[in-house]
Order: structure tokens, then sequence, then C-alpha cells
């Protein structure tokens, strides 16, 4: 039996972006293989992109220490881009190559339904980010992908990154909107765990590729959220948008 | 003699809104004849509009003082509504009618220019809002009026009202943008020179009729800002976009 969701009381829209409405992993790898081509660089760069995300988590887990140790995403990745320098042999790259790379994460691409998706969602619903991206970070993407969005909030603006509770409230207090007036839209259940516990509704997108076609699969229909959607383009018609 | 204003730095703009891109006073008289033509009410309204915004400074005033007593524009508007109701005979509106009428401010119509303009500026640059309007004010005024928005930035993200410096720099920050990588537009001096203390670039745009028809004259062609324009579309013209 499908308990359906009642969308009444629903207010506002905030999208998780990396991997639910970008395709870092498809874009990391396609810059890479531009600078490959124009570099004669040899490197793996499905393995490149893989670990560059993976030490994303971490990272931010050192901003979470004592004092003032914030810092945000473009300094993260970059700390992160210097330490697989070495690994992936791109150590023939200029400073200003590295800086470029390191933007990458600006000109992220778009999930084929994100633009169309998000269109139809913001016919009705005000539609915001709520991205551990920096704030220039998601206006580069949105302005480079044709992101839609009416709002860009990021952790950056408190200086926390999800899934710490705060970032969630303050979305729904920027917003004008009581926590279950506004649902998350995201990929990652963990993501989606912390605004469940801030009161938030929940939307589970599917994107079984986001770590590549021979990543272990991923539940299509994890249980606990208030919408399962294949894509944003099912979710705009369960929201009936 | 005119010294040419040189854009190479140039990176994002960021507008001023009540005034610089709506024509608040038209908007709420507009709104207050027609709540007169649904429920019989006498009341001067050009009048009501210009006490309800002559509230607006001296309110912000009142959030500048020690402890925890920063408030949303929102609520100020409330506050100040509240004193009009006597003077102004609203005493026959009902709460919901009073709700309903602050949130004249979230439906604000933006002078003849301003999205043709906006649209022709975004073209090459990122466009904010630098605004003291609460952030779901700005989004839903964006909505309804067309305002293609690439980020919504307000005094509310760090509890300041321009001309604080804190706002100003906020915004530099945010977009990723060294202070003189940035450009204030506004059609108010005084906001102007507080950007331009923090080290922005400015651009004055000269709104006759913000005030009405029968208010004093202001100087179309103030000195000391970098640009100097008759609206949108002619500062997209000065610009190159």
């Amino acid at each position: 039996m499908t308990i359906s969701f009642d969308p009444t009381n629903l207010r506002a829209l905030a999208f998780d972006v990396f991997g639910t409405v970008v395709d870092w992993r498809s874009s990391i790898i396609r810059e890479g293989r531009m600078l490959s081509a124009a570099k004669g660089l040899q490197v793996d760069w499905p393995a490149f992109a893989d670990a560059w995300r993976a030490g994303y988590a971490p990272a931010m887990d050192r901003t979470r220490g004592a004092g003032d140790v914030w810092a945000d995403i473009d300094t993260l990745h970059r700390q992160i881009l210097d330490e697989l320098v070495p690994r992936f042999g791109l150590g023939a790259l200029s400073e200003a190559e590295l800086v470029q790379l390191n933007r990458v994460w600006h000109r992220l691409m778009p999930w084929p339904d994100s633009v169309g998706g998000l269109n139809r969602l913001r016919g009705r619903y005000p539609i915001s980010t709520l991205s551990n991206g920096n704030v220039s970070l998601l206006v580069d993407m949105a302005r480079n992908a044709g992101l839609p969005w009416d709002c860009v909030l990021s952790g950056e603006l408190i200086h926390r990154y999800k899934p710490d509770p705060e970032v969630y409230l303050m979305a729904a207090r920027l917003l004008g909107c009581a926590p279950h007036e506004l649902m998350l839209v995201a990929a990652h259940p963990s993501d989606l765990r912390g605004a469940q516990a801030c009161g938030l509704r929940t939307a589970y997108v599917h994107r079984a590729l986001e770590f590549g076609p021979d990543a272990p699969p991923r539940p299509a229909r994890p249980e606990g959220f208030d919408l399962v959607a294949g894509d944003f383009l099912d979710l705009a018609r369960q929201l009936g948008t």
C-alpha cells in the first residue's frame, strides 16, 4: 500500500546540488579528458574524479573543529586537488591550469531532466539550492547550466556544512517557511535524514549513475521519506506541477 | 569632460531594490485603491504610501541598538502599518486584510525598464539583489515581477541594514569578488556612498518619480559616482551589454 504525500502545506523546495542536480563525475571526467587531449597527459580520470569527491566529506569534517576553521568548498576542493596532483601525475599543470581545473565544480553539467524538471516545479513552488557549495560557485553553475533558481542558499551563509541542523533550519527561516512547509530534494539519504531531523519534508531522487556505471547499486526506493522519485520530471508529476 | 568608467575589472552587479528596481509608491497606491474599491474605504493612499515609507529609516535605526534587537523588514513594515491604521482610517480592516496589505511589499511592480534592463545586464554580469528587504520578500517579488536575479542577497543574512559597511562587504565576499570588482546600482546617493566607502564601484540610476510627481526634484546627474544612468537600459548600454 502506498501512502501518498499530502502537499497541502508545502510552500517551497530546497535542493541538494552536487549529485542531485548536477552530474559531478561525468563533468570532471569530461574536462579531464579535454585537458589530457590538450596537454598529452595520461590520467585515469574516472579514478581521479572519484578520489576528488572522496576527499570531500573528510575535508568538511576538518572544518567542524574548535575555533574559526571553516573554509569554503572552493578552498577544500583545492586542498584535495593539491594532494591528488602527485598521485595522478598532474605535476605538469601550471598554477593557472590548476585554478581552472579546480573551478570545474563551477561548471558541472545538470542531469538530463534537471533543467526541465526545475522549470516545472518552479511553476508552483519557489525553488532554492541548499548546498554545501559556496554561493559564487552555485551562481556560476546556475548561469552556466541554465538552472532557474529563485534563491541561492548555501551552508556558507552560516559557515556550517550539511548535515549540521543549523543549515536546514536556516533555509526554512530565510524562505519564510516553518520547517514542515519546506521540502529537501536530494539523492543522498544522509542529507535527507538531516533535514528530517529538523522537521523538513523530504524527497529522495534516485541518481543511479552518480558514482558511475560500476559503483555498487543504491536502492531505488529507500524507505522513510515523504516522496521517492526517479528524476525531477517524476517529482514534478508527483507534486502535480 | 567626461571621464569614462573602465569596466575591465568589473565582475558582478548588485542592486538596491526598493525604489531602484521596483516602484513601491505606485504599487502601494494601486493596491490601496483596490482595497478602497472593495471595502468602501476613504483613504489618502498617496499620503499613506509616503508615511509608510517614511517610517522605514527610523524603524531600521531602532534595530541598530545594543543587544539582539534586529528584526526583518516584514516585521518593521507591520510595526509601521499598525501605527498608520488609526491615522489613515483603516480600523475596519481585519487582521487577515492587514497581513495581506503588509505583504504588498512582496508584490511591488518593477519600473518599466527594470526587467528588460536586468536581462540585458545579466547577459554579461551576474546580477544580485543587495537589499534591506528580507530574502523571502525578495524571492516572492522576483517571482511575481519576473526579475531574473542570479542571486538574492539581503542584509538579513547578517542581521544588518545598509548603509552599514558589513552588508556591502558581505555581498562582495559571497559573490567571490574583491570589493572593487562589484558595482552597486542604486537610486539613492546615501546607499552608493556606503558602498563606495567599502571600495565598491557605484552606478546611480535616476528614478525621478520614486517619491511621486509632486516630490522635490532630485539631481539627475549627481557627482562622485562611477556611472550615472537614466534607467537600466541606459546602464546596460553604458556597460556594453
